[in-house]
């Protein structure tokens, strides 16, 4: 081969890590390894035709092969398959994710990240609500690379993959329009978390596009994504006069809640009022209705995310911004309207 | 307080990793750590009454604080439960978890163990289905200690959480015989995994201790634990003859499959069919019909697994096997025979 062997081709040839590579190829370290597992990457370096002065250049960089992930709650099912992306893609280039659940809670997070630093990671990728430079530099980790994951900041100073959520709660909105509705309620998710906010003004963008108005008490809030809070705003909108036949839900966790709502009234999903989730979460294509929803590349964000990350270890690039697009999933709780 | 106060007293005190606080009163390494931390870190100490020669003997433990995790597959809903019961009580004592999914795959198995040896973690948690002693002393980590959730060794010669599979399968067959059923049928999960097996082997014992008879043709093995396997395996029961009026399924992921199977052949569960499942996953409860199942107490296994490694950590004590009870959850798939 052309390129230069690196000691990557060697751990891949082994089937070991690079680390064990670096140690196995170092006099001082080769005791650390295993003896039959020192012999076959000596052997695989030696029919790669692997240079030892590359050696000396892999210890230099005094990497720790490991990167902090940070997310809210892995029992949300929302990431199980981020993460699973993130790891996937990091393993193949011998990273391994140190992985920590901080429920929003900045002092946990502060925490976690104190701790990550201590093991000097070699980079962060995160989901959580607060993390960002400034708590960076703070705990002083200010040079160590930062993807975010499901948000971005406003100055754009960060690397960051997110789901075009203007886009998809459109994709939400226009299908309930194409269907008839037009007393179309929104079921919000926090505003203070930056999915929540985007897509309310996706929400009102969308309507405004279809010529229709945000009619006032049809939109409602909820303080967390979850299906309480979902049945708590939506029971509101169906007590607060002259209720929506169509309601885009802000994720499918709230859209559950709107279910419950409905079965509490003995109203029925989608004879008297549709409903459209968000996320395409599993299982919700078992629900009774099936879920409509907007499919998000979980999977996707992950391995993008830690592509994102790779790609600045290797030339400390500049920050990109990367959004991803959502897709409909029309199933049986959307109908056209009574 | 009258006993010593240890590092981890004044790591918890001033908001930061054990690891901080080390370098933060080590003269060394004190500029490791931001001018603030470090401190806010003295304050603590002194305020506790921290002896100074206690951080020798802390530095002395050279400890990563990082625990190895390795599960087959993030995206399964078993396992977010279970990562998030593990993480939640190792960061409590200062601990982070360094996760990796294995698909089971050998190969990858031993690249991803490798690289966390290579890591100098403290410990092993692992869900997969071959890590061992054996494995871990080949590849030279044969004194760090291990924790085995949801499987154990037939030797018992390492630590291991696991469920009660058979008293779990159980409580379903004398759910199903108690209303009524005699034709009951096992939809089978894999049996070169401990869970698949041990779960077959509880229904051929609660169906010897109700009198029944296991009826040849009426027991189906999957190959894998998924919807798509429980479908094929389920048709085959269906179409094999004088079918069952009642399904235990080996797992809830395989008791979707059987709804499937029913559904392409007309058949209504539980009217013509009683189906129950295993684990209790989230979201069952708003299938239709919601699934009767038995609940595994997912998170619980995470703590208690953390609970024991950390416990050997301290006293590197004798492994121990923990067995924790599953519960019956009855709910609308499962009804008397037609």
């Amino acid at each position: 081969m052309s390129r230069p062997v690196t000691i990557r081709d060697v751990a891949r040839a082994a089937g070991v890590h690079p680390g064990t590579v670096s140690r196995a190829l170092d006099d001082e370290k080769r005791a650390l390894v295993n003896a039959e597992t020192a012999a076959r990457v000596l052997e695989a370096a030696q029919s790669l035709g692997y240079r030892p002065n590359r050696i000396a250049r892999g210890l230099k960089t005094n990497r720790s092969y490991t990167i902090g992930v940070l997310i809210p709650d892995i029992t949300n099912p929302l990431f199980p398959p981020i993460l699973r992306g993130i790891e996937d893609r990091l393993g193949a280039a011998g990273y391994t994710a140190l992985v920590v659940n901080t429920d929003n809670d900045p002092s946990r997070e502060r925490i976690h990240l104190e701790a990550m630093r201590a093991r000097q990671v070699d980079g962060f990728i995160s989901a959580t609500a607060r993390l960002d430079r400034e708590l960076l530099d703070e705990i002083g980790a200010g040079t160590v690379p930062l993807v975010l994951v499901n948000r971005s900041l406003e100055d754009r100073s960060v690397s960051s993959v997110t789901v075009n959520d203007r886009q998809g709660i459109g994709l939400a909105v226009d299908h309930v329009v194409g269907l008839g509705h037009t007393r179309i309620a929104h079921v919000a998710g926090p505003q203070n978390l930056s999915t929540g906010h985007r897509r309310y003004l996706g929400f009102v963008a969308a309507m405004q596009a279809a010529g229709l108005e945000v009619i006032e008490g049809l939109v409602r809030y909820c303080r967390y994504f979850t299906e309480e809070e979902g049945a708590r705003a939506c029971a509101e909108l169906l007590d607060g006069g002259e209720g929506p036949t169509a309601i885009v839900a802000a994720n499918d966790l709230v859209a559950l809640g709107c279910y419950d709502a409905l079965e509490v009234r003995g109203l029925s999903c989608p004879r008297d009022i549709s409903i459209i989730g968000f996320n395409d979460m599993p299982f919700v294509d078992r629900l009774q209705p099936p879920l409509s929803s907007v499919r998000v590349p979980q999977r996707e964000i992950g391995t993008v995310a830690a592509d994102l990350l790779l790609q600045s270890l290797e030339d400390g690039g500049e920050a990109r911004e990367i959004l991803l697009d959502p897709a409909l999933v029309v199933r049986g709780s959307t109908a056209p309207p009574p």
